[in-house]
Parts: structure tokens; C-alpha cells; sequence
């Protein structure tokens, strides 16, 4: 129940950040397809965050549902990683605006960083707690794609001044990198006994 | 448990996506009747929104009751589920601020077919993992409405251009299908063992 | 489990319907309390609307605590009561923003008689479905403040032609008088043997 | 059950409030560093207001997590709490846009006085419900901060009209109480029976 309400909270939190980013779809004047043409680059900004916020949905689920004790330092560390998501949408918006240019394009990217972080803390403290033989330490233990993403991510900040749209190639790398071997993870955690 | 987080965050996402769309009736200027003849349409295209969510929400509901096993693949088909889901306060929007002209409306039919599709690919996972003997495969099994929908929101998108009205009829009739027989599906699902 | 949903995605729409009227304070230019004056009728339709929509999330929690069955029916009535709570932020700010003149009072009034009315229908659907010795027949059975509301309600909108602020004290009153004896109402529920 | 419906809604409307403050986040004009000059203070107060609402959560977490029994008036003085919490967002705002000038430090201190006085209603009701022997009892008893932090909070709205900043730093040294032993509390809590 102590970790339930933590789920519902974070699914409360994660939900609004994931919505809210439509609300920045300024309806344009014009019934024309052509007025949706400047809006498009927000449209694809829009789609990246929306993965981006739903990997991390998936991988919390995943988390949480191994982790077994909770406690208030856990409570903080799942805020900081809420705090990060948070921003999302706002960078989100501002590298839509921009076209994708140099500063919007690294913030994005740091901002991206931040969570990786963030979410990294949460798992450690989490493993902390739950100790060698968890479950959890198995799930984490085995998944250095945590590190390799955030490797990318300081790649993909730092070739934002050379060329911002190879940074939004390795953006998309990440994505792509947490989609495809979730399965793979999820048969880790669900194999033995739970369910 | 692992179900109940999906459908918190489901419900998370759905509860925002149909309260959101109220926050585009700008209060208007004035304080007689007459100023509220403008946003008439922006409040039909509200109400026309508001059911179509909330047929996805029952469905979904459903679907998810009957459902046993929930992976990552049903995962990542929820939430694209919810992505299509949450351009309809835009398509909505859009339609309503240029009174159901042929684009707009097009483009809401085709949002709503691409819900209709997501909904389908989320029952087909469903319906394969649990298998042909479940619950689920009963409940999905004599359904043909999702099938039918999609024919009539295609030949409602094709008709925009020629009648946009003609298509908001077709839209409303999937609407009627839906709200009807809800009471029968029903009966199938909750008739023999669970509650 | 069944219930359970409902109540997480009507709590979900409920949350977002009370906290998105205060996005409609928009921050005033100036530093001193003087710029707060002319929010400060805005101010005050909110708190009214929160208490409003308090009122409706206790009694919603108090019904479908008594309700054991929930059936498709039940759902639409829910959605079709949440739709009018949905529409209270717009007239709220209509309200607030015209000083508390005939329309925008009189449509607030047709607001609230109208979720009154989605709520009686509710309220009957689960007693028609639980029977008449059932528990919510005895919560439903003794309540005549439904009724009474909805009669103050059309008063209300009435006199809105005449004095609004008759009106505005009339909306106040139906407040109160939900408000006290709530606590009459939990006892009979909570009584006999649930808990 | 009971219990778990009034957490789930306060979850809700929390996570609604913690959120919306990010759409405050204007994206500006330009795609340099420089534009975000500006709406560095805003973010600074949105980092603010994001560490006392998760204090908040995290406090309301474990209140209710001892509370046992729930009745009309705890559901109003959550409710209550929940109404000044909702009021942060634009307090916070007021600060942010007016660079820490002395009524909006003023309004925002006493924003956190109200909500602190609020918390205090709900934690006495619930500790008369429960009884002197309570669970609740034990973790309400021993904690002294509740009102040491109002007193800060009064000394700090006094100390506006002087200097806003050491009114800032004296909010922050609340957060700070509160942040720090939040593990302490969690032992007496989570020591003897429950999890």
C-alpha cells in the first residue's frame, strides 16, 4: 500500500506532464492544411517527449514493482526524478519553436541527462535497500543501458554547436536503444515467481 | 497489481486528455447570451470529444478487466493508444474554430480512425497472449463493431471534402453504435464467474 | 475492482476539474495589493466552485461506498455527471470575470442544477440496480436535499433576472446546507457493519 | 478502501498542482542562452514551490498512512488543505514575475502559513479519531516542527517589508527543517507492526 501510493502519485504526475504537452498545439487560423505546416516541428517534438516520458513510465513500473521496501529517502529520489520529468514539456517546447537549433537542442539534451541521473539515484537507492540477492538488484544489475545513455546524451550535448540534428539522431538512439530490449528485462523480472 | 498501475495511469492520462478540451472555451467578452453564440461550436465539437473519450474509457475498461496478462508490448500499445488519444483536444480544437470545414474535419475523422486502430492493436496483443479460450478472446471475438467504425470514419474522412456534415453524421452514428450495445457486451463479459 | 476504476478515473477528472479553475487567476502586472484587487471577485467564484465540487467529490464518494454494482449504465451516468462538472471552471470564470451580472449568474445556477440532476440520476441508477432493501437505498431513501437543492437552484436562476446576488446567496445556502449534515449521513452509512 | 479513495484524490489534485507551475514556464522568444535570463527567477520559485508541495506529499503520505479512521470531517479538512495548496501555483507565480519584491514574498509566506495551519486542522482531527494511544498519536506527539515552522513562516511575512530576501531565506530554512529528519519520523511509523 506504502509503494502503492508512491505509484499513484508518480502515474498522477508522469500523466499530467505526458498531456500537458499538447496543450502547447496552438490551434492555428486557417482550416488549410498548409497552416499546420509550421506546427509540425512541435507535432515531432512533441512525439519524441511523448517515448521519452513513456520509457520512463515503463522502466518505474518495471522498478517499483520489483522494489519491495520504501522509504523516505525513496520518496525524495522519486520526486527529483518527477522534478526533471517535469521540465520536459518545456524544453520540449522551446526546441520546437526554435527548429531545432544549437542552445534549444543541448538544453533538451541535458534535460534529458537530468532524468537519466535522476532515475539512476532512484535505482541505486532502491538496490541499497533491497540488497544483493533482491530482485531488484537482478533487474538493475544486469543493464548497463542506464550508463550507456547517458554517455550519448553528453555526446549528443556537446555536437548540439557542431550540428544540432546529429545530436537528435543519438536523442532518438536512446529511444530506440529503451524500446526494443524491454521485453527482454520484463522476462527477467516475471519469470520466477511473482504474478 | 502489475494491471492496476497500467490502468491508473490509463485512467491518469484519459481524465486529463477529456478535461483539458474545456480549457479552449475562452471565457468571452460581454456578459449577454449573445456573446456565447461564437463558441457554440467549440461546445459541440466539446460534447461530440467528450463521448468519444469516454467510449474509449469504457472500452478500455472493459478490455483491461477482462485482460490476465499485461507485458511490455501491451505496455508500449497503451501508450499508443493514449498518444492518439491526446491529439483529439487538438483535432477538436481545430474543427470547432473553423466550423466543421473540410480539413478540420477530415483530420478529426482521421485522429478518430487512428484510435480506433490503436484500439485494435491493443486488443489483438491482448487477445493473443491470453489466448483463444479466454475471457477476452469472448468478449473480442463477436465484436465487429471496431472493424465497421473504421469503414465508416474512412468514408466520413473521403466525404469531408465533398460534405463535411454528411461526415459529422457518420461520426455521430459510430458514436450511437458504440453508446448502444454496451449493456450487451457487458453481460458477456461479467455473466459467468469474476465479481 | 470494477467500482475501483470508476472511482480512480472520476477522482482523476474530479482533480483536475477543482485545481485548472485556479490557472484561470491569471498573475496581475504590478507588485502592490492593489493589482489584487480586481482578481479578487475571481477569487471569490472559486472558492465557491472548489466548495461546490467538494461537496459533489464527498457525496460521490459517500454513493458509490454504498454501491456494490456497477453495470455500463452506471458508467454513462457517471460520465454524463462528470461532464457537467466538467463545464463548472467555464461558467465560474464567466461569472467572476463579469462582476456577478443576470447571465453569467443565471448560467452558473443552470450549471449547478444540471450536475444536480446528473447526480439524482446516478444516485437512481444504483438504487434501481441495489434494490430497496439495499444499503444505498437507506443513504438515498432519507435524502430529500437533492430535491430541495434542485428547487433552490431554479429559484436562484429565476431571481438572477431580478438581483443576482439573491441568487449568489441561494447557491450559498444549497452549499450549507450539503455541507453540515454530512456527517448525519456518513453514520448511517458507516453503522451497521461496513469498515 | 475508504482511506484509499481520499489518498488517491489528494494524489490527484497534488499532482495537478505540482505540475501546472511549469506551464507558467513561457517559452521565449529567441534561441540563445540570454532569453532564459529572464525566466530564471520564475524557475527558481517553481524549484521552491516543488520542494514544499512534495514536503506536503510526503507529510500527507504519512499521516494517512497512520491514520485508521476517516469520517465527513477529515474529508473537509483535506479538502481544505488541498483548496491553499491549489493557491501555491499562483502565489509562487506572483513572486517569480515581480523578482522577490515585498508583497508578493508577503502573499507567498502567508500562501505557506495558511497551508501550514491546514495541515495542523487535519492532523488534530485525526488525531482525536484515532485517540491518545494511536499510531497517530505517537508521530503527531513527538513533532513540534508543525509549529515552529509557523512561527518562522509569521516572521518571515513580517521581515518582507524590511528585506524580502531573508524572508526567502527563512522559508527556505523551513524547507530544510522539514526535508532533513523526514527519516526519523518514517522509523517511529514504520518500526513496530505495519508493512
Amino acid at each position: 500500500m506504502h509503494k502503492g501510493r508512491l505509484e499513484a502519485f508518480s502515474d498522477g504526475v508522469i500523466a499530467i506532464i505526458i498531456t500537458i504537452m499538447v496543450l502547447e498545439f496552438k490551434v492555428p487560423h486557417g482550416d488549410s492544411l498548409q497552416v499546420l505546416i509550421p506546427i509540425f516541428p512541435t507535432f515531432l517534438t512533441y512525439v519524441l517527449s511523448f517515448v521519452f516520458i513513456g520509457i520512463y513510465w515503463n522502466n518505474h513500473h518495471h522498478l517499483l514493482f520489483a522494489a519491495e521496501h520504501i522509504n523516505g529517502k525513496v520518496l525524495w529520489a522519486n520526486l527529483y526524478l518527477l522534478f526533471w520529468l517535469s521540465l520536459i514539456p518545456f524544453v520540449t517546447n522551446w526546441m520546437g519553436e526554435n527548429n531545432f537549433t544549437q542552445w534549444p537542442v543541448a538544453l533538451y539534451g541535458f534535460c534529458l541527462i537530468m532524468n537519466g541521473i535522476a532515475y539512476y539515484i532512484l535505482s541505486q537507492i532502491l538496490l541499497k535497500q533491497a540488497g544483493k540477492d533482491s530482485k531488484i538488484a537482478k533487474v538493475i544489475g544486469k543493464d548497463k543501458k542506464g550508463i550507456i545513455s547517458l554517455v550519448i546524451y553528453l555526446i549528443g550535448i556537446l555536437l548540439a554547436f557542431y550540428n544540432p540534428k546529429i545530436s537528435l539522431a543519438l536523442y532518438f538512439t536512446v529511444a530506440i536503444i529503451w524500446f526494443v530490449p524491454d521485453t527482454r528485462i520484463e522476462k527477467t523480472i516475471l519469470k520466477p515467481d511473482n504474478r
